[in-house]
């Protein structure tokens, strides 16, 4: 029961790596949105993989099809289920870990969970999964555009390689330019570089990918449990290789005294309340105050290396794993859609929970 | 429906800071469970206000009284309802900000959410709240500890005062010896002192709080959105003031390369599959692997200061804010139980949902 | 996990008959409701016991308190507990039942569930629990009240004592004017004595419920599984002692045709869409359709009797149930507000579940 | 978010009548499941059209494909989605309806409700859904049959032709021995000929499909809301054109004295706690005392008849809705499976709910 996201705006996802197909099930989306085909498809592209030398060189062409709840081009209110075919299965190349635990993959807490796994390219707990999510992400932003709310993640940190501008020193539309997905030129080439030779030598490194959502109304999220912040940060902590989340101030906030900390309001020009700095992140007592919401996500290096490894197998005994296959020296680059997707899907979820806020 | 969490093991918490009383539905609590109210007291009492001058001096003796669910001593698998009723309610402290928006409360956006509020001492998005979790999280503790579960929380940064030791370099027992609940007794006497001070200049100060739960068999959490970490990231981020949530290697294990980062597996001496190193905080793929869990929480600066801020009203009106009432100048120490609680609470549900793992 | 009902709109129950209290939490009522107290108290008294001699004459004034959520009047949009202490604990009463197994009770049931039980006065199974869905149910129908719906049962049938006359051809105004509540005053005068008549024999009986909705605009209630009818239908059975639910044409109308029993549609002199008939009790592929919706509750007879019974205790020996304590005869008149309640209830969640229809 | 159902064991199903397929998610299958492909797709074949002449003569092999959740012959704890592609979509024989509201169907309250809707052959409130739900429940068949339970449902009433027997008076096992799915020859043949009278004149009748599950321990279903009649009221509500259920001794029930219904209690020859009688339907206080359980379900005359009827377009306009198409002249036969699957997938819940019955 843990395929499954979303109080009203809710998403089940399915597939194996290596299955027939992964997909997704929106169900809970309102009726009358438009279902464009070639923005989802463009979303899904920018996941996938074989983008550059960068990413791993498996063969996806990711080409989904949708099954139902669209008609005429809308959206009908009934379940939207979005299939994309497995193509590129060449399950030989993972034969060897039948029975050998990866070091820091879920092979082993699978095998003690489940008793058996598919155990073919990481069967279920592969990032492949979330070519779904971002497919219902694709959705969810459509739904959020009525409402002109914008969400964009770039590469903020790559191993040591720290962009040390804040996201309005940037200009974000500039982020896809490169296959590093990092808005600033000089140092997405620095990037590049350092992922090329870290692929090189069969080793992966990891970084931060940082998001900002503009437009969101004041009054989103939810008081104790459900804090929008803490939703964001389930999202964000479920997609794969991810060890941290922080927003707004986040952990360097703590530094600070609250004289220093505290976002004193004003009335802007435009007639509203606003706050003069913005360390809350846009969000205050779990909920959106109107404010740019801003938020980072700490990647780990993934964990398929080619290297050898020492390991154990199913039955107890000392291994030698070899890498082997194709992967991701960086996954970052791909990573960036999926905060997004996620982080839509977190937002449609609460824009239709909040009509329910006054009678 | 916010203020219900979990999917099993199932807390409804309700209250607001000055209403007659808080308190918690538990539905979902097996049948069976000693119900100890002398160690639900004591968890609440580590909570609980005016334990020393470092902490808010509003008086409330937060003493529980169960109204179901409980028969002879034990559980009965109907909801358990405990309450604590609100004893110091000044609500006069308060009147002054029935209009006023306080800088980085919860004032603003509750206002713009529902219309009205209980502006008395915050109402709803009072910590005042989090005494209802910390009691049934001490009854999940009690749950836990029939599979030998511990959960242990320490304040492990105050400001830029860190603790430079790993959890496994302390003694965790410790922790409550001193006000701070360092378990370091140097550092702990250091971090009274800065508090104090802050206290003195009417400001206030964050920091970090470190928690390891042992004995956690594997299998626990579930694949792609309910990961355990995920679970333990919303848990957190739920809590009042926190603003950032790492496990394991965390932020800091960006840095490194795949290659230093995984944990390699062996056969311990106890016969079982275990972790040369341990990065991955004892969670592979979202699940347990039987290995130390462990995590940081980083709380920012409470927003109440005992100083003037600039801010708007209700009306739009500029006005100035004025520290005025009770606060705690530093909320880490009496938020170690509250995270010990929600840790609780987290396991206590998937401890749960893990029956359902195989047939 | 089982004492929650509702998606949006949410109530958790509480209490066992003879604990220190029941209540119930709504978790998820919009902000700006009027909250009631007399309306609520009202409803309270309607389900009360005590209120005629056809009624148990166990002693409970159910004087509700408001703990939270409420301020100034009006709902917050935070969670409301209402709680109803328990006065009348004659609990010496049922000592004799702490291992005997009453007939038709659930005391079996839950023993082999639980392992325990709180046996006073049936403990959690007891119908005492209802008091807490008529006090959230109340809160529901204030909500309802703001689109003009109303929802009114009565008593169609009391054993063979048939109501043979429709809801349309009754003035159900005079409901609460006869102890039975059934407004026919004939019907009424009959269905009492014979009541009367049951209890002098220490014995019990069964009936129908009738209940009618007003106003539910076209478009509440979802397909599939959530159907308007089958949350209808779980909420009715989820009452003690129902066994059978139907709406619109019911069982009978299994016995007409197609052509006969289909509801052409017209437009009325409102310019609205209408069905000529109304077999479909208002709801068309599970979703209303702005005619009345009318259903039918079937109770068996309750199971507590004045009689000696046969049965076996938790040891398996061989034993005789004595008929002691305080009973109702017939429990259908103190049931009508507690069909009411869990109508609204379901309406009230299917009222903002609807919100989220189209973009 | 109504096409989800349950908690644990959980299905959501997609699809509309003439998209590209139909199909289903089970999330929260255990690992370990025999997956018998054959066993789901003679289920399938159970519910499909085309299966004799009183059935309709839509063409659908209704071969499903797994997509995901299976290896090696056993699901594997991850989402198993099954996918039936549509084949026969003459959508052009319900193109006359795009606008038309036909009546007792759900034309007119989707398009209410919507905005837009796929017409096309009724869409996702065709009663084609159901299939996915009949390929969900083969598999929580599946489930339950390793506790040796067994669910055998059977046409017991079709319009006026009430089989006067008693399930336990019948040999189950003959059910699928005739096109009606009546355990009766004599009765069978006096339906299926009235069937097909009723077919001939263009017309369509209802009737009752009587359900009876043996097996069930003692403790499944949950108190207060959860009922397990609740549920399987809910779940059989659920099913296109049923208008009503009842279990044990339903409706018939309310005429007997508490004296003559309760079910007293003795030591059975196998050691175990028994009722003599067994009006309660095998569930007291709404939790499984072991006894089989039993429940009427009664479905209308389907909607889609033959004739010409009055009726309203979108515009409001007068218009005559004529019967075109293929449809069933009644829906029991096929509806036997339907029933059995939605019983299966409520069991196999409440079995993996129960694992939290106590510590």
């Amino acid at each position: 029961m843990s395929s499954t996201y979303g109080k009203i705006f809710k998403i089940s996802t399915f597939g194996e790596s290596h299955g027939k197909a992964i997909g997704v099930i929106v169900d809970g989306c309102p009726a009358g949105v438009e279902f464009d085909e070639n923005f989802i498809q463009n979303e899904l592209d920018r996941r996938k993989p074989g983008q550059s030398r960068i990413t791993t060189q498996r063969k996806e062409s990711d080409e989904f099809q949708v099954l139902s709840g669209v008609f005429e081009g809308k959206t009908t209110g009934t379940p939207i289920a979005m299939v994309i075919p497995n193509e590129d299965q060449r399950s030989k190349d993972y034969s060897h870990i039948a029975t050998q635990f990866r070091p820091s993959h879920a092979d082993y807490t699978y095998t003690a969970k489940y008793g058996n796994r598919d155990y073919r390219g990481g069967g279920r707990s592969s990032a492949r999964e979330t070519a779904a999510r971002v497919a219902a992400g694709a959705l969810a932003k459509t739904l959020l555009s009525t409402n002109n709310i914008t969400i964009q993640a770039y590469v903020s940190q790559v191993g040591k390689l720290k962009l040390d501008k804040q996201y309005w020193e940037l200009d974000l539309s500039k982020t896809d330019d490169n296959a590093v997905r990092c808005p600033d030129e000089e140092m997405a080439q620095k990037m590049f570089d350092y992922i090329d030779e870290t692929r090189k030598k069969g080793d992966s490194i990891g970084g931060i990918i940082t998001c900002v959502i503009k437009g969101v109304p004041v009054g989103w999220g939810e008081p104790v449990f459900d804090k929008l912040h803490a939703e964001l940060g389930k999202a964000m902590l479920g997609i794969n290789a991810v060890k941290g989340f922080e927003y707004g101030s986040g952990f360097e906030g703590i530094e600070l005294y609250g004289s220093e900390h505290n976002d004193e309001f004003y009335i802007g020009e435009d007639g509203k309340v606003h706050t003069k700095t913005n360390l809350s992140g846009g969000i205050q007592g779990g909920i959106s105050n109107g404010e740019d919401i801003y938020f980072k996500v700490a990647f780990k290096p993934v964990a398929t290396i080619m290297q050898d490894q020492e390991s154990v197998n199913a039955e107890g005994e000392k291994v030698i794993v070899s890498g082997k296959g194709r992967h991701d020296p960086c996954v970052l680059p791909r990573a960036v859609p999926i905060v997004e997707a996620m982080a839509a899907l977190v937002l449609a979820d609460f824009s239709l929970r909040a009509k329910s806020n006054k009678v």
